[in-house]
């Protein structure tokens, strides 16, 4: 061992102490005849205290010392003059009587701080020392500490955690694979798990009753801002379980999480919410119900005075931003600039302004009369001081249009604290999504999603209104994730497969072992699946789940520390028996 | 829920309550006006009775079940008249007044028992099926509990589990990796890890100070019996450390798992071994030592009398067993031709019975004089009734060939008890191997693995003695796991590349962004991993890792039960950018 305490423990009660640390220089001070070096490690800095009077050729030596230089230092352990109330050790310095320098460092491209100098690109070719940042490094011990206390809560509710194979089979539907030549069985491949779906329902079909896995997962996507083409789920599955069962169970692991790992104590049910209401009241499946601000629908009182672009307009609907009456021209400039940016979509934005005296202005005030005005304001419950901020067009595409207004405006007016967290179970999903494109209906969650028992008789007549048995957990607008009761009847099965467009070869190619391991004796089972990489990044505060990843790769799939991908040799492809067929 | 008690929870403190259970038939006796249903889930096995004169109509249903149905049943707790005490619920049944099927099942393959009349091929098909076998099931389950153990060792003492990529960058020294290609980046490929191990001395470089992973791994290699393409490991690494230091926490860990899964608590620490001498004493570098019979070396006493199988020999070595002076000619002969096997390649054997009555019989008695054989005995300390045994040859081959013998000795004295467990050290490993075909040094263990301090001035004038900073942890003769005190000095690992006859181009183009991580300030810093898949199999009592795994491949590298590999769409080799180029 190259020392006795680490820089984080050192404390007034081991004054007078010899004691010997080691660590990276985190900075060099030199003033008169004294060098102050801040030494750190993981577990904190510990200031140490070169003193010409005392030993001239020891300061020489830290004179010399270098940022990032890995050093071991032996002293004496002393209670500060002037104390540092913002550092663990604060309160007590090292006076050096040995240095010895185990590594140097060449000066680092950015500075080791919580704010860095570093941009982007720099930080990512060079990981390894954006991974020493005392914020980075937070975030990795927050991943630890949650997927401990993860596995704790599940190992005490009895769930076995069962590791299953990252080699599988590869089945075409659903997002892309990435593929694994097979050496041994030329000109077939492997496929990486985009989850472990089949896996787990086979386990309950094997008796395993209670099974989770923090689980690698891997999806050949065109990577969008915050997505990584391998990610970390945690997996659950439950044989004889009913919805209401899974969700309590992971209930209680969210709030187990909060409780052991933020101090936050949810003593109340997660709220919850159709998917129809989430979809008419914040225009989103994941609502962020941190605030209020929901969605008025007001068709019956705006339609019909002959203003063409809410009387042709499927959906009329607003919503009332608090106190904001106030607002000047120019910040409404602004958001009506917001919903107009392609990303948004929107062709423009009503507002009305209920004054505190009573007044109304509006930008439609020429095709309303107050009175009529007057109305929408006790509609959408607006108080005086309020402004209502209303959207028409088509129902699905202007709700998205507003959630985003929405949100753009929590953010505004700060009601969307990163401290403040507002989880949310949406149930009632749609079992079927229609595509316009290919004519036919695709499976909103998977093809094993158990319908609501009270809509098996609408599969036929009236597919699209069929309710699944699926539920997702939201937290602060963002998926968390979500889950299903699985079908566990092979003819129900069956009906969904030709639902869903399968002929019966199709199926049985891509689903056969699973269809055949449900006749030997499925259990009733569901569970579900909730994004670690996300659910780190919420308790983090961060947007973006690249920083609770200790080496991400960028948005062309690239880790540009290793520079992998990288060709490969000719050798390699030959025992593959594969060729490159590069077009340009 | 489908039950409110499991099929291992009910006893006679319940008896007279109502309860409701559900599971798998594991079988129904019909005897007379009864019909006894063993039902099962993964916690235990509960008898149900139905009565044809209470109620004859579900007596019929019962009748009508079939083994592994899932049945739901209702009913009253009651004490048996005749108790099972070889069932946790033996001293209750469950007086049914109502069973619901959830879900038939065809007649299985082969029977759901501990002992199956299934076939390997068979059970590997349904996978499903065999692993609703109590003795796979246990398997799984200890494999859970040993993973949860090992976690809260290794969190207990401030180690932190980070993820490493699954997507790495494809090394082409050391064992074959398994490729990705890359959409994105048409003609490049990512390799599968064949372990964490530049990622974890990355983390050491970014100050971590203590890692590890429970990580899945890779290996592109021709199967053998037991082996499988993608394994397990225990990875872990520490900062600021020396070997003492590594083998202390390690030692530590297994301690815990054998105190904590197995309830067996080693007081005292474990044996350790020089690499020579476990070469020299048991021919192998991962010795038994559940047993003595330590190899005797008797050049000395043996040579010079004109025998020219023992004169010509560079190395006359024995072991003696305990005891087997009785040995008839057909055990000798046993041995004999189990030494001639191919698979262990001796010429013969020597043996000479030292009696109870003192006098001495040998298969080379015309060469020797009993004084001379006595001496020979009195050299590897065989009692009156023993026999010893000899092999003649190569040095290092005929090591290996004793130890093969050695080992089934072992077996056929009943000195290998698989619930007895001797762990070991072997440190003092050589840094290089000489391989004759290419005339040139390769690492040991990998060429990060740092030399015995005291032995670095040899590394130029007699690199083949060098020591490595090197350790494994053996139990009961399976190498459980290994790791060294990795190089943290530039020039050092220069050298060692060198050394290993890696051109600075071909170093830099492998481990490039290693070594340039090791220019900004590594630590001293080293580890070791363990074999989990072995680990388990190891406290499992069981020769195979496939029996710990819930869905393992075969020799082929194939999953039989999904059937995967399996050949992949045009369109997605397309999108890859690749062809087949299968040769015949």
């Amino acid at each position: 061992m190259y020392r006795d305490k680490t820089c984080g423990e050192l404390s007034l009660s081991d004054a007078g102490s010899k004691t010997r640390i080691a660590g990276w220089v985190q900075r060099v001070r030199k003033m008169g005849g004294m060098t102050f070096i801040d030494v750190r490690d993981r577990y904190g800095i510990t200031q140490v205290v070169f003193n010409t009077e005392i030993n001239p050729e020891l300061q020489e030596v830290a004179n010399q010392l270098g940022r990032e230089f890995v050093v071991e230092i032996s002293g004496t352990v002393k209670e500060r003059d002037s104390k540092n109330p913002n550092l663990e050790t604060g309160e007590i310095e090292i006076i050096a009587d040995n240095v010895k320098v185990l590594n140097r460092s060449e000066i680092p491209p950015f500075t080791i701080e919580e704010k860095t100098d570093g941009g982007d690109d720099l930080r990512m070719k060079y990981r390894y020392l954006d991974l020493r940042r005392p914020n980075v490094r937070r975030n990795l011990e927050l991943r630890h500490k949650m997927a401990f206390e993860i596995r704790r809560y599940l190992d005490s509710k009895g769930f076995l955690e069962i590791e299953t194979p990252i080699l599988v089979k590869s089945t075409p539907e659903g997002a892309r694979d990435f593929v694994v030549p097979s050496r041994m069985n030329p000109g077939e491949f492997y496929a990486l798990p985009q989850s472990p779906q089949l896996f787990k329902q086979l386990l309950m079909v094997s008796g395993y009753d209670r099974y989770f896995q923090i689980a690698k997962c891997f999806r050949d996507e065109d990577l969008r801002a915050d997505r990584q083409p391998e990610f970390t789920q945690i997996d659950c599955e439950m044989s004889f379980v009913e919805q209401e069962d899974v969700i309590d169970m992971f209930e209680g692991l969210v709030k187990h999480i909060f409780k052991y790992v933020k101090g936050i104590d949810f003593t109340e049910p997660f709220p919850r919410m159709t998917w129809n209401d989430a979809m008419r009241l914040y225009g989103s499946d994941k609502p962020d119900i941190r605030f209020g601000m929901p969605f008025v629908e007001l068709n019956d009182v705006a339609k019909g005075v002959g203003f063409s672009v809410i009387d042709d307009a499927e959906l009329v609907v607003g919503i009332v931003a608090d106190g904001c009456a106030s607002y000047t021209r120019k910040q409404i400039d602004a958001l009506t600039d917001f919903v107009k940016r392609p990303q948004v979509g929107a062709k423009g934005l009503i507002w009305v302004k209920f004054e505190a005296d009573g007044s109304i202005k509006s930008s439609v005030a020429k095709f309303y009369t107050p009175e009529q005005l007057q109305a929408w304001g006790e509609k959408a419950g607006a108080k005086p001081g309020d402004m209502l901020l209303v959207m028409t067009g088509d129902a699905m595409k202007v709700r998205k249009q507003l959630c985003e207004l929405r949100l753009e405006l929590g953010n505004e007016l700060g009601l969307r604290d990163k401290n403040v967290f507002a989880p949310l179970w949406v149930v009632d999903f749609p079992l079927f999504e229609w595509d316009e494109e290919t004519q036919r209906y695709y499976a909103m969650h998977h093809p094993f999603t158990s319908p609501n028992p009270a809509d098996i008789p609408l599969l036929k007549t009236d597919t699209g209104k069929v309710r699944a048995t699926a539920y997702d957990i939201v937290v602060n607008g963002t998926e968390l994730g979500g889950g299903s009761i699985r079908i566990h009847d092979a003819e129900l099965q069956d009906q969904m497969f030709e639902l869903l467009g399968f002929t019966p070869e199709r199926a049985q190619e891509q689903f056969g072992f699973l269809m055949n391991a449900f006749k030997y004796g499925a259990p009733p089972h569901g569970g579900l699946a909730l994004g670690f990489d996300r659910f780190v990044s919420i308790l983090a505060g961060l947007d973006s789940i690249r920083d609770v990843i200790a080496f991400p790769k960028n948005n062309s799939g690239r880790d540009v520390m290793n520079e992998s991908p990288s060709p490969i040799d000719d050798a390699q492809l030959e025992e593959l028996q594969l060729k490159l067929d590069i077009k340009d």
